[in-house]
């Protein structure tokens, strides 16, 4: 689209992995010209970090999902050249992002404190583990072992079993997305005040965050989670909050009605039950319902249950959601093209402006595929139009 | 902090239950007046939704949880003259969001086009289930099933398992927190052009969204994730990643080198496989893995860890985690005191901006609570200062 909002801002992402990339392809999606500064050589670790073994390019699938739709710029940190030349960008860019672990990008020279020197205006924005002080400010800031430590993988699953983990990187997407947030108000901020912010975050402050709502119950009752013991769907919820098994497939039903339900699907035993019960009794409702939903398959269910507006839907996996004739309405998937011609499948920005979607057919960058021409770019801006101390000199 | 980015805008808020409160709440912390609009008697559904039965006033605790620090003025939607008033509003605001069914809004000519003929300049931000269009447009979006259609369930949890859940309100979650970027980067956009925006995001497109790594992979390889046997931590990546049994709780170890990891626990066993193998023989892997593990404490393994920097951490329930000495540097706990005086500990933004934590001590209103306040307000503000085509009469 025209006119999308992020136009004319630039981004140097320092960041890898994960938590800092995606903040920066949802911002490069929103329109922000967005650089990655990586390593020469090796560049983003995520470069190398293959999922099922899925490589595009020199790349593996997993990059190019993360990093669509941007910039490479190489610089050895450890070089006085390369970060003269990081200093220049830094002056002319509008946000900067990392995610390395505490003290790597101060002993670079390119800390808070440095880089707001460099450009009072510039946007700060870095992602840690668990915080820059305190007892686990080294230790590692990943994914699984955040989730771990925060007590959100004793939410999912039943009762007998073992603490489950959400099965994808929730820290670092969550994280990443609030970071996009943190930066836009900063943004903002800075319309008014001309001032730049230095924003800090940790994979752990928004898992906690993420749970605001089950952590504030925890905090007035003192009372850990309990899992039901079949069917759990949220620790804190009635039944028959949770998915059941049909003949053909599986269902899930939400917050209802249990005299209701019993009416819509014919099952008088539930009649026995209280709406008072529904917390207490969860498991035996939640039981007699199990060997009730196998009698009889999906559809046949939901046709009874929507007739009654009860909140019930199927249980779908990707292949049936995508076969599924409604599946098409939603269009997020897009075609992104890579340089060597190969195409990707994956899927767009979820946010649509004035009807529109936002998509982009850029692929990720090759390693420094921009460098050269930055360089350029740069020469020429800052020949033509000096426009801050760093801008004095040709880089 | 003084100098709270969203400082000087008003977002009416006609949105009830999460996704839509969620994002609301976001923005008060970032400094804007959040008014909810209310139906007179009841007001938002969530006031009396409760979670373990614990209600505090004549709230629910979930309600005061995800809208402290907002203000409440009560209107009929059906009510020509309340309809009058709250015209004149969005004539004052900047931001309107709304998570009715589709139609809901139009029916009481509160429609995108409507209110962006009032204001041109307000970000119009809405939020449905499965998007305005197709086949699925009417039915209920409500988290569980949202998560249930969209693949989701099959992420988590062990091979043998039925579909498994994320044991919170994800899709509402993540909707509201991406509505927050959009209606932010809507208003950098205004900044620019002097117009607004309309919004448009789907539980659906969000969880869909967040599944990007794996949907990407799901389009290139056409195969259906796959959890593993036990300890399933992601369905796409290799061993050891998951969590396990030790002689006094559980411990969560992500991505290893496999000999390292031999060599860090003293498990010969586990030289028999090379790296490739991490992933092709995951399942026989954590098995023997689970089998070493559960000899010690966790503390015996992570000290042996962390000496070779293994990501490995323990796993905590809330309570061990706020036992932690490390808890308190994290610092998400907060006070609010409701108007009766109750206190509640809830968490709070986990954005730090410039060193700062921003927190509020603001509780949800009560039902109508600033109703005749903010009458009185635009009164005075219409009678002293004209500023468009709404305010031209005193309401």
């Amino acid at each position: 689209m025209h006119n999308l909002p992020l136009n004319g801002i630039t981004v140097l992402e320092f960041s890898q992995y994960l938590s800092g990339p995606v903040a920066g392809l949802r911002l490069a999606d929103f329109g922000a010209r967005v650089i990655k500064i990586e390593r020469p050589g090796k560049g983003d670790a995520c470069r190398q970090l293959p999922i099922k073994n899925l490589w595009t390019d020199d790349n593996t699938l997993l990059f190019h999902t993360i990093n669509r739709n941007k910039e490479s710029f190489t610089a050895d940190l450890k070089s006085e050249t390369d970060l003269e030349i990081v200093r220049k960008l830094i002056g002319m860019a509008d946000v900067v992002t990392h995610n390395f672990r505490p003290g790597v990008m101060e002993r670079a020279g390119l800390g808070a404190e440095e880089v707001m020197k460099l450009n009072p205006g510039i946007i700060y924005a870095e992602i840690s583990g668990y915080g820059k002080t305190g007892p686990w400010k080294n230790l590692p800031g990943q994914d699984l072992l955040v989730q771990s430590m925060s007590g959100l993988v004793y939410t999912s699953g039943n009762a007998g079993d073992h603490p489950v983990p959400f099965g994808l990187s929730i820290a670092d997407s969550i994280c990443g997305n609030q970071l996009v947030q943190a930066i836009l108000a900063a943004l903002i901020r800075r319309h008014k005040t001309g001032k730049g912010a230095h924003i800090e975050m940790s994979l752990m402050e928004s898992v906690l965050d993420f749970q605001f709502e089950l952590l504030t119950t925890y905090f007035a009752s003192g009372k850990l989670p309990q899992r039901s013991e079949m069917s759990n769907g949220h620790p804190l919820l009635a039944s028959p909050y949770g998915t059941y098994e049909t003949a053909d497939g599986f269902i899930a039903i939400a917050m209802v009605n249990l005299h209701q339900l019993a009416l819509a699907i014919d099952c008088p035993a539930l009649y026995a039950y209280r709406q008072e019960d529904a917390f207490i009794h969860r498991d035996e409702i939640k039981q007699l319902l199990a060997e009730h939903m196998v009698k009889r398959g999906t559809d046949w269910w939901l046709e009874k249950l929507h007739r009654q507006d009860i909140w019930a839907m199927a249980v779908l996996d990707w292949k049936e959601l995508q076969q599924h004739p409604a599946y098409r309405f939603v269009q997020m998937e897009q075609q992104v093209v890579t340089g060597e011609g190969k195409k990707i499948i994956t899927t767009r920005c979820p946010v649509r402006i004035n009807g529109e979607r936002l998509t982009s057919e850029k692929a990720a960058p090759q390693l420094g595929e921009h460098t050269g021409s930055i360089i350029k770019e740069f020469q020429n801006t800052s020949k033509q139009a000096p426009s801050g101390e760093f801008l004095t000199e040709a880089i």
